[in-house]
């Protein structure tokens, strides 16, 4: 790879991303927002992500050889994960290649590495009870199963269960619990959901408990925002009378509508999910189980359990399987929560050689750098501003969203949908902030300087766009004039929001490492997570700060939505289940409040970086 | 000891009873319905069974001597697990000796050999948290509780409580889940209740799970008799449209009832018990859990569940501790229930020298045989007959029962609580056949004989309580002669129920005897349990062949409820509980019913045994 960037095309949609020549289409696509098919986990084993390279020179690698005939090749077949990006090039990407509708979700490239779940399906031919064996209808069971443990109403049914298929089913097991005796064979559905509580976004995957196949995905945005949009407000609101018991309620309900999405997309019925597996912030995982949080609202936010909970699906007003299984991921701290847990899990961050750091980019930050066996994690409030949310023209990242904004004499935007802006989400956000440093008017101490101050040499197309709005303040404007309402720009205040929202994030990576004596230069990996996290580019991101400066951004990667991919594979191996609750306890919970330098490392980090 | 029956007198009530010269004035007093304390076992260790002997001869023991002040012995006070009854007494049982009120609810002599209960409350004091000490509500309790599970409203309710309290209070732990943080130091207060689930009567008692001490106990009759006096009838009812709910719900309720009272009796809140143990046949535990029976009323009588199920008792519908626990016990098989895993455990059965048998005479029957360390248990279906049902004149054992019938020369009858007899309870019953038969009146095949076939010695007075009755059927009258009403009398009728509920248990224990090659007169010990089993005279027993004949009268105990008795242990120890699972699982069920000579062996029982 060179430090070229090459303009690379993705069709159908037409979004073009910039990307150092070198770089695999699959990460590239990636950027586009378009998340191929990786059961192999990007290994050019399975064919799966295939593409074809309508346009730019290809050469097809061995693996690509090896899956794909001499005329697709000819035709101008590849595989996403194989391809290098060695010129401009336009792709097609086919809806097989695809993972599902995954435009908003984004799951870790890496696959769970075994399936071996916490639930278990197993058809059975049981012998008849005779005189000369009277053994009772769950030591029958057990006979076959290993022992169990039944709940009263899977009790109180077994008896009629059993003699109904004339002692032959299939007998369902979760966590050792015996939940249900179907009548005949029914080993080949066996599903379960995965689910990521964002504070903003929920995300879900329905999988198939046999092969570890994702059979659907959804997400909506979290329902209770319209109590907060970050979640010292929701703690507040739990606060007042009802509000847990509300908050609850509407989180439940969210779940539960994503968990109907799932059934219909897969055409299956709810009563064949037994396991929902959730992994969340500390405070969106209490507030979904309704345990009071006001102590995670004041100093010294202590959260009222760590531990991972298992649970009845029923008792979170899930409604799957009637006596169907939860489990609630185990979180590290106040704010460091099962998210995080779930980004250590999938990444397995702490086998990587080190230093690496994680850093998940969401309304609240989360930091986890993993050195030499140590695992340290710190959580910090960057607020929903890269997620639209306290930015004047703010907005998600759906259809009308400004992703990207380019600085070539002027400005030229990206819009999600390929329709009329609406306004900028947080991708665009850190482009348009970079491309305003590097022009020189946004100042390092993120002054939007007026026009009559600009930079000499500025182009004067971009001179033009800095502005007065109707009250003098100064604003740099993106779209086009308009007299009908206020144009698409950006304030003195939103430059601020950024500063806020980035210094947060920039001074917990700073203290982290220090503490670790590790400089970011050192940094084997950084790997960034989050839905949004997939979005951004990554030499704009380090240009205002936002991620380790000075660092080849080559060692950046994307690794999608961590907290989604801990849950799957939580509820696809009991094995990876335990490790997280190990990982949970092993991970040292850095209080950036009580460090003594962190007001000092933020205000510090309020100053955007020097040109590179 | 002597084969020489003497007299004595109790008070206060005056009961008289006939025992063995030689034996303990302890079990004369348990025959005659006062149960004493012996929270040392017997041993003369722990002073709780003084008795004072008011009249006749009664030397000191030297652990009477060591216990009782010489003044004290003078005025004739004695322990009652000492003294030995060297001739007609009179003695009077303070108040304060005996086992609270005693009278209906007799439970084992051996108290429980430790008390290390499954609930446990602890009172803590936590540090508060700190911003340097950050660690989860739960996780600072762990820190000095262990490991902790909870459940959801204990885990959603526990912040807020710890801070109430200033991070002290008392936690509660049920089966290593946390059910409550109470305000303060209540670890006083930790009380636990054991159920006898009878077919026919329920039996409860509360206990401190501290010391082990018991402070109220309560019975009544199991209003599920209305819909049938025996488990067949039972498990038909539930079978019918809704009679399985209505069956639970009688259930329940009786046993919410008698918990309410044993509140009452202690003046303790409901809220205080956080465990309650329930042991009872296979049919009674499963309709109180609502679980399908309909299994165990068809060859080949499978029980749905035999191990023993830990709840909540919310799930069973008794209001204890919200979030309390319940445990149901451990079964053998379809109609040897968790009342004789208890009564093998209470006594201990397979610990003593053998080969041993336990008859546990209810509405079912129940025998267990241990022998070499292996264990043997049968049911058999002996019917209400002892329990006064499907007898002409049967009444329960209650006020106005004739529960004693003296032959000399004339009948005379011992009443309980000394008024005109109103009908016939079992211990009247065995007495009265015991009788009959050794004065020649019935004959061993059960025949009443009518007058003028009576024995020429036989007295007067006697003879002339032969009658006939208005259809002309003989019946031999115990009552005064009546015109008002019929008076009280056993009708050939009745013999022949006897003959049936007799013939039932004596075929099950001979049937065991024989699989396991032992005489009965090898047999080192009978234990006689049941409520019920406290009353009877052995020797009527054996002569009407209730008990096996040819052995040493002395050899048979009573054992009292042990099936309420072992409830109590599992409550007290979780090693016993433990060990109550381990002999369900270890001893083997017999079905009489498979055993090819169980027809012939039940025919031949019928016949009442020859006079000694």
């Amino acid at each position: 790879m060179t430090d070229r960037q090459v303009r690379v095309t993705f069709a159908p949609g037409g979004r073009v991303v910039h990307v150092p020549e070198g770089e695999k289409v699959m990460e590239a696509a990636a950027q586009a927002g378009l998340t191929l098919q990786t059961p192999c986990g990007g290994g050019g084993v399975c064919g799966k992500c295939r593409i074809q390279v309508t346009s730019g020179a290809c050469p097809a690698t061995e693996a690509e050889r090896k899956l794909l005939t001499a005329e697709q090749l000819q035709a101008g077949w590849r595989l996403a994960c194989q391809t290098a990006i060695c010129g401009e090039m336009a792709v097609t990407v086919p809806h097989t290649s695809l993972f599902a509708d995954g435009q908003q979700i984004v799951t870790a490239a890496r696959p769970a590495t075994e399936v071996a779940p916490a639930v278990r399906k197993v058809f059975v031919r049981l012998p008849a009870p005779r005189l000369s064996d009277g053994a009772a209808d769950l030591a029958r069971l057990e006979q076959q199963l290993g022992p169990l443990e039944a709940d009263l109403p899977t009790l109180a049914a077994l008896p009629h269960l059993l003699r109904e298929g004339g002692f032959s089913g299939t007998a369902v097991v979760a966590d050792g619990r015996l939940i249900d005796f179907e009548p005949g064979d029914t080993t080949q559905q066996c599903l379960g959901a995965a689910v990521d509580l964002g504070t903003t976004t929920l995300a879900a995957v329905l999988l198939d408990l046999r092969s570890g196949g994702e059979l659907a995905v959804a997400s909506a945005v979290n329902p209770q925002t319209r109590f907060g949009d970050d979640v010292l407000s929701r703690i507040k609101h739990a606060a007042s009378p009802g509000g847990l018991e509300q908050l609850r309620q509407t989180a439940a309900a969210a779940v539960d509508e994503l968990i109907d999405r799932l059934c219909a997309q897969a055409a299956v019925a709810r009563g064949s999910i037994y396991e929902v597996v959730l992994a969340g912030n500390t405070t969106m995982q209490h507030l979904l189980c309704g345990v009071d949080v006001a102590a995670l609202g004041e100093i010294p936010f202590v959260p009222p359990v760590t531990a991972g909970v298992m649970l009845r699906a029923s008792e979170l007003g899930l409604a799957i399987h009637p006596r169907g299984a939860a489990y609630v991921f185990p979180c590290i701290g106040g704010f460091v929560g099962g998210d995080t847990v779930a980004g250590i899990l999938s990444t397995q961050l702490a086998e990587l050689p080190g230093p690496v750091l994680l850093v998940d980019i969401g309304t609240n930050g989360e930091i986890v750098l993993a050195c030499d066996g140590a695992i340290e994690a710190a959580s910090t409030a960057a607020g929903p501003a890269f997620e639209g949310a306290r930015i004047s023209c703010g907005m998600r990242a759906t259809d009308g969203a400004v992703e990207r904004v380019v600085f070539e004499g002027d400005v030229h935007c990206g819009v999600i949908g390929d329709r009329p802006p609406v306004g900028l989400c947080g991708s665009g956000l850190i482009d348009l902030a970079a491309g305003l440093l590097e022009a020189g008017i946004v100042t390092p101490q993120g002054r939007l300087l007026p026009r009559e101050e600009l930079p000499a040499e500025l182009p004067a197309a971009l001179a033009e766009r800095v502005e007065r709005d109707t009250g003098g303040q100064v604003r740099f404007r993106i779209g086009p004039k308009s007299t009908a309402q206020p144009p698409i720009a950006l304030t003195q205040a939103d430059v601020r929001q950024l500063q806020l929202a980035t210094a947060a994030i920039r001074a917990g990576v700073s203290i982290l490492l220090r503490r670790a004596g590790v400089a970011s230069t050192d940094l084997k990996a950084v790997l960034v997570a989050g839905g949004f996290g997939s979005f951004i580019r990554r030499s704009h991101a380090q240009r205002i700060g936002l991620l380790p400066e000075g660092l080849d951004h080559r060692r950046i990667r994307y690794v999608g939505n961590t907290s989604l991919a801990g849950a799957k594979w939580a509820l696809l191996s009991t094995r990876l289940r335990k490790q997280a609750e190990d990982l949970a306890r092993r991970t040292r919970h850095v209080e950036l409040s009580t460090d003594g330098g962190f007001q000092e490392t933020f205000v510090e980090s309020m100053i955007f970086p020097a040109s590179a």
